[in-house]
């Protein structure tokens, strides 16, 4: 005890004439990081570089009737299964670029900047971690619009409405398109959200891209190695893709499910989001057996970052597989 | 026909003369990029804050004996279950820094600068991850390690061999520094794998470090929040965490199981690096038990990054959940 005293005594002796021990054992505690990782991540697809970035996510209160044939106690089991807590919900968002070695792809844009300030970053993040990756938007070729929700074509304009890819084609599903620009279809929306869409949508594509777009078609490439392929249900025009290289593929599902611990759980659920809820199920049904038969990886634009991995059966649903992260590409 | 090959030279003839569409039509294919995301990963446990950072992964040819009681085609089974690919092992490292909210705290370092090396950066990015996570090594105040294996203490010294963590006190497990300092002990060593280790051990801890430690006990607060617990098997001082703030906890396994497609799932299976593999096993169904009863957040230092989920009770072993990554903090 004497000498426990004695040594901290002499410590503290030591501290005063020692201007350099002083530092070090007085220094300021390390103030907690306000920021988390940039949300980006690459792998390679044969010759291809794909990049999942993050646009943030969004909690709220879990509604009463996000999934529309299942009670509220229903699915805040399967959330708590999840280990997610209960009465929340997030929805995440991952859009990507991809780098077929020729050509810089944008598929899916993100909920843009007012998304971002309306909500502090905790969404809009698509273009601050498209930089933190390394990337210019103003060296983009192409950028692929799999469906037009907000989430999706919002982060197409800058905050001042003028094009955030400026040297970017854009392709949009012709179905798509077809749909979200047709009057008749606008006079019958069935109600204020669907209304607010159409409007939302005539801002981007007409006031904002001046409709300069190239519609596609499914069943064909519509950048190098990336075939369109039809999955409707969620929207008229909802598109997935293949990307191809080598022997090497995957599926990018776009909205086939929302969160995989609700949706690829349980395939039958339909969303509130989904304009075609049977429709949208039916598609679900058969990508992820596509998925399970074929052992392919699949990206998915909610799956929580970095948003891809590989499905198996789980009684009657299926079950998500998270692809382990690579540190090296 | 006539019309788009009028366009074509059209265009051809524009570019002649508008320098900005010349550069803009004719750019370069952006380069592929060559390396990952930093990959480091933040979540709040109270008021502290778990920094997950990869040191990298490992991969190289599965050998016949990395699990010693199953047949080397039930571990290629297991992998392909996981899809992962047969026949080759990836092993994945990483290390924590924990701000405290008064103290920065490492547990574990990695497999240091010398892998980095050997490797080409395959392995050794803990320094380099921990940089680009914004934290400065001269400002953490204590290291914690969790027991006397290189991917967890090799990153102890800098390449000169000065120590890299220069004003941090370094805390050991009592029971594994005595085990790695006794001479007799090293006498016994059974293999060259046992002799490598005791001789970069005094490599480290004593060359290095010059024995400037503090042996710490089981049952006690190592750190703020940060309780030491006996977890022994894979050495015979290994050491797991419960890092707690208010109600918030987590557990940090660190070495009681490696890859988790393998060893959560069949918790009776002996990783040969395991030095007391029965031992190893029980604490493992034990720990495994407790996690699955109170529904605790884990964190294991060999989980692909960012290493952190919950367990849920699969059959006769475990299913690793992985937590969703939330790109807000």
């Amino acid at each position: 005890m004497d000498l426990s005293r004695r040594h901290a005594l002499a410590g503290a002796a030591a501290l005063a004439v020692s201007p350099l021990l002083s530092t070090s054992s007085a220094k300021a505690a390390v103030p907690l990081s306000d920021k988390q990782a940039p949300s980006f991540y690459r792998y390679k697809v044969g010759d291809a570089q794909v990049n999942a970035i993050s646009d943030g996510a969004n909690t709220f209160a879990l509604p009463d009737t996000l999934v529309l044939n299942a009670k509220k106690d229903e699915v805040n089991a399967a959330l708590e299964k999840a280990f997610m807590p209960k009465d929340k919900m997030t929805i995440h968002f991952a859009p990507l670029v991809i780098n077929t070695g020729g050509k810089l792809v944008v598929i899916d844009t993100g909920n843009g900047p007012g998304a971002f300030a309306a909500t502090k970053g905790s969404v809009g993040q698509f273009a601050g971690n498209m930089a933190a990756a390394g990337f210019d938007a103003k060296a983009v070729d192409m950028v692929v619009i799999s469906h037009f929700h907000g989430d999706h074509v919002n982060g197409l304009l800058l905050a001042d409405g003028s094009p955030a890819f400026p040297n970017a084609e854009v392709l949009v599903p012709a179905a798509e398109w077809k749909y979200w620009m047709d009057d008749g279809e606008m006079s019958r929306a069935a109600n204020d959200r669907m209304k607010g869409l159409f409007a939302s949508n005539r801002k981007v594509f007409v006031d904002g891209l001046k409709k300069k777009v190239t519609p596609y078609e499914w069943g064909k490439d519509v950048a190098p190695g990336l075939l369109a392929v039809e999955s409707v249900g969620h929207t008229p025009g909802h598109t997935s893709y293949v990307l191809s290289s080598g022997s090497d593929k995957v599926f990018i599902q776009s909205d086939v499910t929302n969160h995989p611990s609700l949706f690829v759980t349980h395939p039958g659920w339909h969303l509130t989001f989904d304009q075609d809820p049977a429709q949208a199920e039916t598609t679900r049904r058969k990508v992820y057996d596509m998925l399970v038969a074929d052992k392919m990886r699949v990206q998915g634009f909610h799956y929580p970052f970095p948003a891809n991995g590989y499905v198996e059966k789980d009684g009657n649903g299926y079950r998500l597989v998270p692809a382990p992260w690579s540190p090296v590409i």
